[in-house]
């Protein structure tokens, strides 16, 4: 089995390219620049790794892990139009360093390039491998949608939000390991497997991505904690504590969260202690635990030596920062 | 064979859904919006009449011709939104009529979209078809890229402009002939023919519009003449006209064009003029002709008896308003 570091190290060397030409560069050029500004890249080292359970080599299964990755970042250039985002990776996003046009076209065109890259597997996993693939990309946008949508909501519960956060995160998760382990291969029962491990992990990791915002370190995530409040996003936090605060507290959440105060740490202390009261943190971390637990759970499934899965594992609760 | 009419009524009866799902609305609504707003159906009537000339009952391969439709509508509503365009099809404009993110989010969906339709296709075919797609997809971005640069450079020659509309228009004409016939089982040859003759109809196409813009009769085509020259648009007849005249009249055609008068009509009928005494109007007819002459040629190689033919070429010619 290949090591964590070792599959990281060949999806680095394959992005640097993930196969765009060069002309016109004012197309090609931003596609480049966003792949190449970074990233975890989760979804291809998963991809690469769910291959590596079916087959001694997933070199060939490269292509595959890499459209994961190409996808992902065409969701974040035009996601980055739609939020205002000037910032991404520590860089300028490309319709702040470009233009929106730029965005739009650059972002297109890496949609199309994940296409291409997919279609180079095997052409006998094609069928299931575009089947997983269409789905999770439409699913992609409609949670773009529901997030968008949710903007000038109020009245959006938990359900939804999970709902949301499945479709926009969780979804690509599991089609990277649903992809990787088909095109080397894999059953339909494993791969189905794999989908739903990286389905909970998503949402797992999505909820700790909120209770990180909320409460992280700042010198650690090298950002200011209370980022969500600020900005009035509906998060697992401020829906979870709507849920159970009683109705006076709901109010004061409800005001306090859509205050235009301009003294943002009152702001955030005033929502951290209404949190506290309820023990949102608390709920949060047993949520993200039941996810978590789960996905192993069905990662144990998969019908494969437990030792073969030890680099998933690694790679698993490393991006969880906790052991197994 | 269907006839041209009987064709057209299948694709209108099956754009209507075209698959889309119903939520979230504000995701597939606009999609529903553009695809129903009308247009000639001319990439998946091509498709249809293709597929009909290797099946006698082409309505299993509905789904790759409209996978031509939906994605050349996506590309319509991204476009309008880098053109700024407030009106198509006599509507507002996706992006007019909601808001860009709106245009840019649906525009992605459908895009997901016309690969799920194709992906409809008999298994078999699946690899011809999806290595045309993507490689047409990717071109049409290019298309689009060149047409951006151009409105920003002064040097671009008639090669260029020919090699942009073959890449923005052409391409997806040639696509839709070439993957009609192949989701039909025809033979690459036959299929490759097809391409050929849909990629020379629309460079002829093109040029046919350009010079419609320019001498077309308002109350038939129900815009003004002089369109493109008033918006300063590189076209085949002011390429031309640069290319053939005297330094001087060069000179002054630059300056004309580029001027910022007020007297919209004044400065048409000086362009006109100056292409009149260079006789680009002709040059145009005549290089129309001969890339339509070229797709005929193309089309009469496709080994399928000449009969069974005839309704593609009523389109054909139809599409060009002459006859054949």
């Amino acid at each position: 089995m290949l090591e964590v570091k070792q599959v990281a190290s060949l999806i680095e060397q394959h992005i640097l390219d993930a196969g765009f030409p060069i002309e016109p560069t004012g197309l090609y050029g931003p596609a480049r620049y966003i792949l190449n500004a970074g990233g975890k890249r989760i979804r291809p080292c998963l991809a690469l790794m769910c291959a590596n359970l079916f087959t001694d080599n997933p070199t060939p299964q490269i292509p595959v892990a890499l459209a994961m990755e190409v996808f992902h970042n065409f969701t974040l250039v035009h996601d980055d139009i739609m939020d205002k985002a000037p910032v991404r990776r520590g860089l300028q996003t490309v319709h702040e360093k470009w233009n929106i046009h730029t965005g739009i076209l650059s972002g297109d065109v890496m949609m199309i390039q994940s296409y291409k890259l997919l279609c180079q597997a095997d052409a006998a996993y094609l069928v299931q491998l575009l089947n997983m693939f269409n789905t999770t990309a439409m699913q992609v946008c409609e949670g773009q949608q529901l997030d968008m949508d949710f903007e000038t909501r109020v009245d959006v519960n938990l359900q939804e939000y999970i709902n949301m956060i499945t479709n926009k995160t969780s979804v690509l998760l599991g089609a990277s390991m649903y992809c990787g382990a088909i095109a080397a291969g894999a059953g339909e029962i494993d791969a189905n497997l794999l989908y739903k491990a990286g389905l909970e992990l998503g949402v797992s990791f999505q909820i700790q991505d909120d209770v990180l915002d909320a409460y992280g370190d700042e010198i650690k995530f090298g950002k200011k904690p209370g980022g969500d409040i600020v900005q009035q996003k509906k998060t697992f936090l401020i829906l979870k504590a709507l849920e159970k605060a009683s109705p006076p507290d709901k109010q004061t959440l409800i005001d306090v969260y859509h205050s235009k105060s301009t003294n943002e740490a009152e702001k955030i202390t005033k929502m951290l202690q209404l949190f506290d009261k309820y023990q949102i943190k608390a709920e949060a971390e047993l949520l993200m635990q039941t996810y978590y637990d789960s996905a192993i759970v069905a990662l144990q499934k998969v019908s494969v030596p437990e030792a073969n899965k030890r680099p998933l594992y690694e790679l698993v609760t490393s991006l969880f920062g906790r052991s197994h």
